[in-house]
């Protein structure tokens, strides 16, 4: 990887190539309790490097504007949401969720030229609990991702947002890479092994004994949505146990850990600049409501990590060293960090606030790393040649799922989980 | 407007053309009471980009010096300030306030070389309870402006400092934008007016009931002293009637809102450095002392917002967003910020750190704006060329007084403004 | 002084020329302590602009290592320090003291390519209370110098580290200065004088009465250390009163202020980058242990300043203006601020960050600055030529002593010094 090549996948502002690969897709920006009425307050939101104000207008419908008002470039965020409109406090001009300047008051009326005034808007969507936007030309606008989670019923989901402060990809190649997990995630002594499996239920196959790994062997498939990664290894009883996670464009992991009727897991990203992202952590289940101990589990503060109250900011960030516990580290876990998302982002974030990809050193276990950067070369590639990604206009073949499965030796891996990686929902 | 004037108007370090502009002017930098008594604590002060220390000396004279010592460049602010001179604590080198290094300790007697040592220095007055420098070339020595407020009785005057966070023009120009009044200091509601009324005495003329704006026209006329702005509406009985503010070289604003026998309103800027500046904020009344009532309303926190104590920063600030309250915004006034200068702090900081001129788009409500910036600019190629600034060498010029008035139609503003526009302290 | 000497001086980076004279030397980079078991947690280190990652592994050695995983560019802090090694808690990845990669676990068998991994990696050696290590060429590694506290028994050394925010040469500066010494430290009014001599014991002759200054000259000669400086002045039986300071490359000082049988002092400096260096302040008594007086005055913050509780931070710095007080100014001491160190700190980071050399004024007192000032410039221009510093490869030049001594007029200062500026331990 050189330094042309890492600046090609990281950098996402206005004009850059991978910047319009993400321009050609439906982003996640806000949850939807954000905008949480008619007329609420307008939110601040940056995303790909751009500066807008979101806001919910009188008829609910959300806008997405330029954040500054065309007059005198002031901020709308201070702004009137009232009426069909924001209103810049400043004069009193107006916006529809167009962009649209719908009133000029502080000029006579022969004097108004509204009509010449446009905010830069995006239009926004509501969909699973999240507001999405499509930042594109308007020529070229998506189909909604069809993801799973994004379907059912708001009882079957529980999902949270978090700001993290690095680039978008060292993190998502974390998600793709179970190679990490046996070690960045394992516990230490019988004890720590034995609550690991009850917390971890199934997936806690993927740890092993006394925290020495077993390797796995890394399949890539090219898929509609993205790639197809089979991690697998061989049973005592001679067949393949296989661990299927799926990467979907352009920033979306269903990650290994799923056996039917289990509550899964999804990660959802978007750029808010190139050195921090919107994280939208999600668990859903396809076939019932989330339980009450689900749920508990989720709020205690390990599956989703504490945020500084009326932030999305961790409370065990980088200032603090994740608050890493020495003893513990000893102990107990391996890294002395309290829960997996914060080992995560711990050691994520280490790298810097953008991965300098030319430092590294990757092996045989990086497989899965390697084929996700080249499909992501091969997307911005194809961007800047004219070629737009297929996923973007097949809302459809987000229809997948995670799966922990073992076939017999001889069946491809591909052919025998088809049917228990689609979504049913 | 495009960028190369933008930058023109906006930069005043040293070398620049603006910068020149402002180094044809006595300038207020501190409040008098920074430098309470002889041999007080001295004072950093930045102007015009420039790092510089402020003292007192033992017989009331005030120093305005270069920062850092002549000999190994340590900061003064450690300096001893004694015996007519600031002493440098490191090796005892002495400076009096014309910046001549009158002490050499350090130095044996056969090799003192003070005589060859000088601090570049700027020359200092007190007036109007504040202390004025003169950063120009020595033989273009200016006369003070004649401000009315610096020449009234004390009791007559009160007046705070605050040290405000963006380039200084977008805040001035906001004080010549009398088309944002009915907009950003709105109440909403007839209880919210009816209070304000009360508060703003005869100039509630400006507010507009309902929060419905009825358009002012703009005359502006070219002075000695910089722009007369006339803001001006048909009355019923088809009389004019005027609100005249003036703009007074290269800093000053009398903002509309008098009546005879009225206390009246001055801002006073000066730059720190080209994202900050240093705002001294006036009332004065010409004919008596200020009541007891009007000091406890400036004091209370709301004409003159409230400061982090030991501070010139106001409490509410950028960081805090003016602690905008959302629901008052619904129900209250038009921005839920609490105090005037805190509405126009809030949008004129909100614009950047510098305003990006090349952004907006300016209409008809906009030609206070637009003449001002063309007389700044006049002004900065006009010193590029030699030419200095008549208000500079005519400090009677200053002698002016902003007013409120109606006047027949067919009697021409500045006419019928003349003797009431007279400053008489 | 122009620009490039001044950044030939003052940058020590790596491929910088006063960098490559730091790394032929041992240079002191940690307490002893901050390491102080084998398998405690690992330390980041920032030395010359390095970003380092030290541990003490299960045999008790020292490793100092590029602080990011070869693998994944990970920090290293997070590691796990085990089984003699840092192991990486991404992947598993383990290091030894010598940066070997001898664990690969992430890796099946067949895949392991662990020996075309080597972190960067310098060798360390503990002594006298502190850690050292060599960064410069592994064929040109010197000896450690054989600095008399270093030596001594622990009982006879008290020894603290802070982290210091200016370049390492302008603190370096003050040090061999001694003209600074009746200005910055002095002390006001005959009861100050006379608590000043009780603390200081013999060295406060170096104080006059009433602040007044009587001049030393200034003798330098050259060593096969560094530079020993003579500050003297007559007596008034004509005798010659000497106070000899020793700079030690590249960045000790024995400072005057010894007699026989005194505890003596030493400044420690390395640096961190160009902005900071860590600071090793050292008293130590050649012949017999420190006393519980001797270790009281230190503990309680005037010898030693307080540092925020955690970190090697001064309380007093330049964010709170070292809390100068300006009436104990006015009645007390030259400064105001409370301590020798404190005021030294104040006034050279007042300095900037890294001080620009090309605006001072120097006079006859600065020979001693002048005079290391060369002696650096031709080290550093001697190491782009290919010559070593003699002192780097001879450890028992360093064996000197500070001394204050009256002698015969006719005595030349280096031979009537010669017997007691030798160290004995």
């Amino acid at each position: 990887m050189n330094t042309e090549e890492n600046q090609l996948l990281t950098r996402t502002g206005p004009g850059t190539a991978m910047g319009e690969v993400f321009r050609r897709f439906w982003l996640p920006i806000l949850l939807a309790e954000e905008l949480p009425a008619p007329d609420c307050a307008p939110v601040r939101v940056k995303v790909l490097g751009e500066e807008l104000i979101a806001f919910r207008d009188t008829d609910g419908r959300i806008g997405l504007l330029d954040r500054f008002c065309a007059h005198r470039h002031t901020d709308l965020f201070f702004g009137r949401n009232e009426e069909c409109g924001l209103r810049c406090v400043y004069h009193g001009w107006k916006y529809d969720v167009d962009g649209n300047c719908v009133d000029q008051p502080s000029e006579p009326p022969e004097f108004v030229f509204k009509d010449d005034i446009k905010l830069t808007s995006y239009p926004c969507r509501e969909r699973g609990g999240l507001i999405w936007t499509y930042m594109g030309p308007a020529d070229l606008e998506p189909e909604l991702p069809e993801l799973e989670w994004a379907r059912v019923p708001p009882a079957h989901r529980y999902l949270r947002k978090y700001i993290v402060d690095c680039n978008y990809l060292q993190a998502m190649e974390g998600d793709i890479d179970s190679t990490h997990v046996p070690f960045l995630h394992s516990y230490l002594g019988e004890q720590a092994q034995r609550r690991l499996r009850r917390l971890q239920g199934g997936s806690s196959r993927l740890y092993t004994e006394q925290g020495l790994p077993k390797w796995y062997k890394i399949s890539v498939k090219d898929t509609d949505y993205g790639l197809m990664f089979g991690f697998y290894r061989q049973t005592e009883d001679e067949n393949i146990d296989w661990h299927i996670t799926h990467w979907l464009m352009p920033a979306y992991t269903l990650i290994a850990g799923g056996t039917p009727g289990q509550t899964l897991r999804c990660n959802t990203r978007a750029p808010i600049d190139d050195e921090n992202f919107a994280f939208f952590r999600v668990q859903w289940n396809p076939e019932r409501p989330l339980t009450a101990e689900e749920i508990a589990e989720y709020e205690q503060g390990t599956s989703f990590e504490e945020v500084i109250p009326g932030t999305f900011l961790p409370k065990r960030n980088k200032e603090n060293d994740w608050l890493i516990d020495r003893e513990l580290q000893k102990s107990w876990n391996f890294t002395g960090i309290r829960s997996i998302p914060e080992q995560d982002q711990a050691i994520t974030i280490s790298m810097g606030p953008i991965l300098d990809r030319t430092k590294e050193h990757l092996g045989s276990s990086d497989t899965a790393i390697h084929a996700l950067r080249r499909k992501l070369l091969q997307a911005a590639r194809g961007v800047l040649e004219g070629t737009d990604p297929y996923a973007a206009y097949h809302g459809d073949a987000y229809r997948v799922r995670q799966l922990d499965i073992v076939l017999k030796k001889d069946i491809p891996w591909d052919e025998g989980s088809r049917e228990q990686i689609k979504a049913t929902a």
